[in-house]
C-alpha cells in the first residue's frame, strides 16, 4: 500500500505564506518515492501580504491561506481543520516566513510564540500516533515549540541552520538544536522528527532539493508498517 | 564559464500565471546542472486573477505579472523589457495558463493570437542569434507562433502532449507538432527550440521534474561554445 502525506500549506510565497521551492521540493519526491499526498491550509487569512519584488508589505491586501496554497497544490486542497491523522502515515511542514508569521507567531513573539490551535493539534496527534512528522527551513520551529518541554511535551531535536538566535529559541521552547547542512537532514528517531534546513541558508534551488529529498525519504522511513 | 539563462515568467499560478511546479523544476535543473539564471517577468497586469481553490475568477482584483513572478524567482526579478539576448546564452518559458492569456492571447484566439511584443522579440531575438530557447506544457505555442511560417518565420516543431486542437492550432500557425510523453523532450536542431509536455499530461509531480530535466539538459547542450 502507498504511504500517505498531509502537506501543510500557509500561502504561497517565501515572504508572507510557503516557500514555494520548499513546497514543490516535497511535493516532487513524494511522487518521486510512490507516496500520496494531499495539501493542506487554514482557511483563515495570512498575517500580512508582501509584495515579493519589493520586499515591502501591502497595505489593506487580505490573502487566504487556502486560496493562495491552492497556487502549489495545482487547485487540490483541503481546510486544515479536517486533516486526520487517521487518515495518514505522515505529516510535512514545507518553509516559508509564512511558517513563522501565519502557523504561529514565532516572527514576531520568539520562543513565547503561540501555535494556532489546528497546528498544534496535527502536531500532538500524528506525535501521539507514533506517526513521523517532516518539516524544513523556520517550519521546525513550531514542532519544537509544540512538543517542547514549556508546553509540556517531551521536547524534540530539529534543524535550523546555523541561525543562533533561531537556536537559542529552540533551547528555550525546552526542544534542542541539531547543526545540518542544507544537503542534509536530520532525524529524531525517538520522536519521528524529521528535518532538513533548506533555506535558512543562502543556497541554490539543487542544493534545497538534496536536502528536502533526504527529509522526506526519512520521513517514509519512519512510518511503521501496519 | 557558467552558462547563463533567461526564465520568462508571467506570475504565479496555473491557472492565471506561471504553473509554479513547472518554474521551480526549471529552476531546480538549471542550478543542477551549473548554469546561472534570472528570471524576468512582464511589469503589466495579469490578464485576470483566478481563485486556485475553487478555479473561478476573481472579480476586481488586479495583479501584477512581475510582482506575483517574484514568488517563484524568491525576489530577485527584471522586467521582460530589460532582457537582452546579448546578456544570455538561452532563454526559457515555464508553461501555466498565464502563457496563454498572459504572455499571448492563444487561449481565447487560437492560432491568430496575438504575443505580446516583448515576448515576440526575445523569442525572435535568441532565434536570429542561434541561442537555444526552452518551453514547456502551453508555453511552446507561442514560440511556434512567432517563429511560424505564418508570422514569416521558419516554422519550428514542438511538444504539445496530445490535445488534438492544440496540434492542429500549431499547423496552422506555420509550425510542426511532436508527439512525446510527459517525461521525453524534443529538440527542434534546426532552430534550436527544446520543449517537454509537462503538465499537458494529467502527470505527477515527479513525471513532470523528470521531462522537465530533459528539456533543461537539451536547452543547455545547445548553446554554442564561444
Amino acid at each position: 500500500m502507498k504511504a500517505r502525506a498531509a502537506v501543510v500549506l500557509c500561502g504561497s510565497g517565501r515572504a508572507d505564506g510557503s516557500e514555494i521551492h520548499e513546497s514543490v521540493c516535497v511535493l516532487v519526491h513524494l511522487s518521486r518515492l510512490g507516496a500520496e499526498f494531499r495539501c493542506f491550509a487554514p482557511d483563515a487569512p495570512q498575517a500580512e501580504t508582501v509584495n515579493h519584488a519589493t520586499g515591502k508589505v501591502t497595505p489593506g491586501q487580505t490573502r487566504n491561506m487556502l486560496v493562495e496554497s491552492a497556487r502549489i497544490s495545482r487547485g487540490e486542497i483541503a481546510p486544515l481543520s479536517e486533516l486526520s491523522e487517521a487518515t495518514y502515515d505522515a505529516v510535512i511542514f514545507p518553509g516559508g516566513f509564512g511558517a513563522a508569521k501565519n502557523l504561529c507567531n514565532f516572527a514576531s513573539k520568539g520562543a513565547d510564540c503561540d501555535v494556532l490551535p489546528d497546528v498544534a493539534r496535527v502536531i500532538r496527534a500524528f506525535h501521539d500516533s507514533k506517526k513521523p512528522i517532516g518539516a524544513c527551513c523556520i517550519a521546525p520551529v513550531i514542532v519544537a515549540r509544540v512538543l517542547g518541554t514549556r508546553m509540556n511535551g517531551p521536547g524534540c531535536t530539529v534543524t535550523i541552520g546555523t541561525d543562533e538566535k533561531t537556536a537559542a529559541a529552540i533551547g528555550t521552547m525546552g526542544s534542542k538544536h541539531a547543526a545540518r547542512g542544507v544537503t542534509d537532514a536530520f532525524t529524531d528517531t525517538s520522536h519521528l522528527v524529521v528535518t532538513t534546513p533548506a533555506y535558512m541558508f543562502d543556497a541554490t534551488p539543487y542544493q534545497v532539493f538534496e536536502g528536502i529529498g533526504k527529509m522526506v525519504e526519512g520521513v517514509l522511513s519512519q512510518i511503521k508498517v501496519k
